[in-house]
């Protein structure tokens, strides 16, 4: 399966200061490209992986002016770099990749100085809990978005560089402000992490049997609790203000329903300000889960689902694809449910609505055996 | 391809009070195990429509007594209901379905007298958003948990009919307490739900291009916000206690992590009292998340990821998981990644981890772009 290229605008060599996860997998994707990278790190090692992975060649003392620097740090050393790093190199183009922006970029402006003006902030969303070079792939940002932050005196020199660096790695480039991509993170990210800690953080002590009706939902919102907690730790703090806006607003929420059940437990679950409250929560999370947006970015659709019965054995699922791809219809999202105790699983099949009965009809057909809910 | 079925235990004729999605069901499932089923619903159309999809005969003046008294009406009149079939049918088990017990349980026990004998309450755990008879189907119960939960008095013909209704709708039985299985529904359903409505109900005035940042932690978080609200409404509020205490605890970690944040917030990500508490909610959480059960109800197993880039056209899955079949490798979970802006997307395929690298092989050699995170 080959995948279409364009054109590389990206002009190198391209120096990268970090030779972690991101750092490296920049490094591949811009090798890849046939652009020069130079790399450096604190770690002799891991500058020394990514060299071997074939991300580029450590920095050196002769080589040409990089014509962009990608600080590639972790975030707390972000902005000490990136003003380092204009200062070595009075002509290139600067960015960062830290996932939060406004720290840097109040830095940079604070700096003052015709060097604001070759700075642009990056936040590519791509990686996941895997750290380190090891991990590293050219195809980190493939479809990702790559949100491009420019400073308070950033020139279109610097812009349209960090536009084609993000293009040129495959990633879809969308520009925000610093604060407004600090909040905006803030909610779709750092808030849902939050809250998956806090629904999984109460299973540390719950009673087997309990666990042992885990279902799906409970899957769902806690599947980013696994996440590395010393990088979150550090994330979290250094967005400090907007992850603690948005938690402050959800709490209210939180006080609002504890009122509402504390109503219905001493006055009964019919008692007037008991379910209304609670109604309420749960249709405003509809209208909110509404919202988000659908595949390719476009508006959320609904989809129709077919449920599938689907026998634990390999292949099974092949099988079933297969029909589903000789059918002609494009699944548009995939469930899997686990079950307690049996031998199957259920594939929920998400297609556009049109596709449902015809889908239903191939299927039966073939014979599986559909569970409607 | 057929399910292996198994002799069944159940001996009629089971009455269904309320034919709604789970009473339908109920009387579907049974009717295609051959035993007789007697139908009552307050609504006439929905008693007609249970009859017309072939879930039973509605109950008439002629009809034999029942053995079993199935009530599943709405969970507020469950305890009176029951109360009424007890007295009603003075040789047949009773049994509900509603999903909080203690209520129906106290009820029952309050009532006093040798019928209490004849009670043992139920919680299947199956179903979805959808309701009423429409959304029936007989394979409701197919592989999920059927909470059995004897009342105080409940003799051992009650719980052996309970378990074998149980065990003939392909359901997997298990015992709980009243209070205990409202305490753990409270953790494993109610508290989620809560979770994820709080955190999509502030997604209602986020800017457009915050969601356009959404990423697949937000989508699981709030995948479950799509609730019906009067339904959820009902739930919690029926089950008010347990979930205010899960609530409140999870209160208590929020101000928590609300005290680190304020403190890095006013004196720096690197101050003390900030990244520590954060770093212990996630850790917290990880401890919480791994003692979820793994597929069928046994210990929760660490999967490998083969990570696999699909162009978004018709048939293309299918073609992955023809070629994962053709390796005889068996796929444990699947996630498909949605991009924002690009035609691709990312199938995120589990496997038991002695088959990462032979599935990479396999993979790679057929022309699939393998994405390394």
């Amino acid at each position: 399966m080959t995948l279409p290229t364009s054109p590389v605008a990206t002009v190198g060599p391209v120096k990268i200061v970090g030779t972690g996860l991101l750092g490296t997998s920049l490094g591949l994707a811009l090798r890849g490209a046939g652009v020069a990278v130079q790399l450096t790190d604190a770690s002799p090692s891991a500058l020394a992986l990514a060299r071997d992975l074939g991300a580029g060649t450590p920095a050196g003392e002769e080589d040409p002016e990089p014509a962009l620097v990608v600080v590639a740090t972790p975030p707390d050393v972000a902005a000490g770099t990136v003003l380092a790093q204009l200062a070595a190199h009075p002509a290139a183009v600067v960015t960062d990749v830290a996932s939060v922006k406004l720290r840097v970029a109040s830095a940079v402006e604070a700096d003052g100085g015709a060097a604001a003006a070759r700075y642009v902030g990056s936040h590519p969303m791509a990686g996941r809990e895997r750290s380190g070079p090891a991990a590293a792939h050219g195809d980190l940002f493939a479809g990702r978005p790559w949100v491009i932050v420019p400073g308070a005196h950033s020139g279109d020199d610097a812009l349209v560089a960090v536009r084609n660096l993000a293009a040129d790695v495959g990633a879809a480039p969308v520009t925000l402000g610093a604060e407004e991509h600090d909040d905006a993170v803030a909610l779709v990210s750092h808030l849902p992490q939050v809250a998956a800690s806090l629904v999984a953080a109460r299973l540390q002590d719950a009673p087997p049997d309990a666990l042992g009706l885990a279902g799906q939902g409970l899957r769902d919102v806690t599947r980013i609790a696994a996440s590395d907690p010393q990088l979150w730790a550090t994330i979290l703090a250094g967005n400090a203000a907007p992850v603690a806006r948005a938690l402050r607003e959800l709490r209210d929420d939180v006080d609002a329903v504890l009122e509402a059940l504390e109503t219905a437990a001493d006055a009964g679950p019919s008692a007037p300000g008991s379910t209304g409250p609670l109604a309420r929560l749960v249709a405003d999370g509809n209208a909110g889960v509404s919202r988000i947006p659908g595949k390719h970015g476009g508006p959320p659709r609904r989809y129709g689902a077919v449920t599938v019965l689907i026998p634990d054995e390999p292949g099974a699922l092949g099988r079933l694809f297969g029909d589903v791809g000789e059918a002609g219809i494009n699944i548009e999202d995939l469930q899997l449910e686990h079950s307690a105790g049996q031998k199957v699983g259920l594939a929920v099949v998400s297609v556009v609505p049109s596709a449902v009965a015809p889908l239903e009809k191939e299927l039966q057909e073939r014979g599986w055996h559909l569970v409607v809910r």
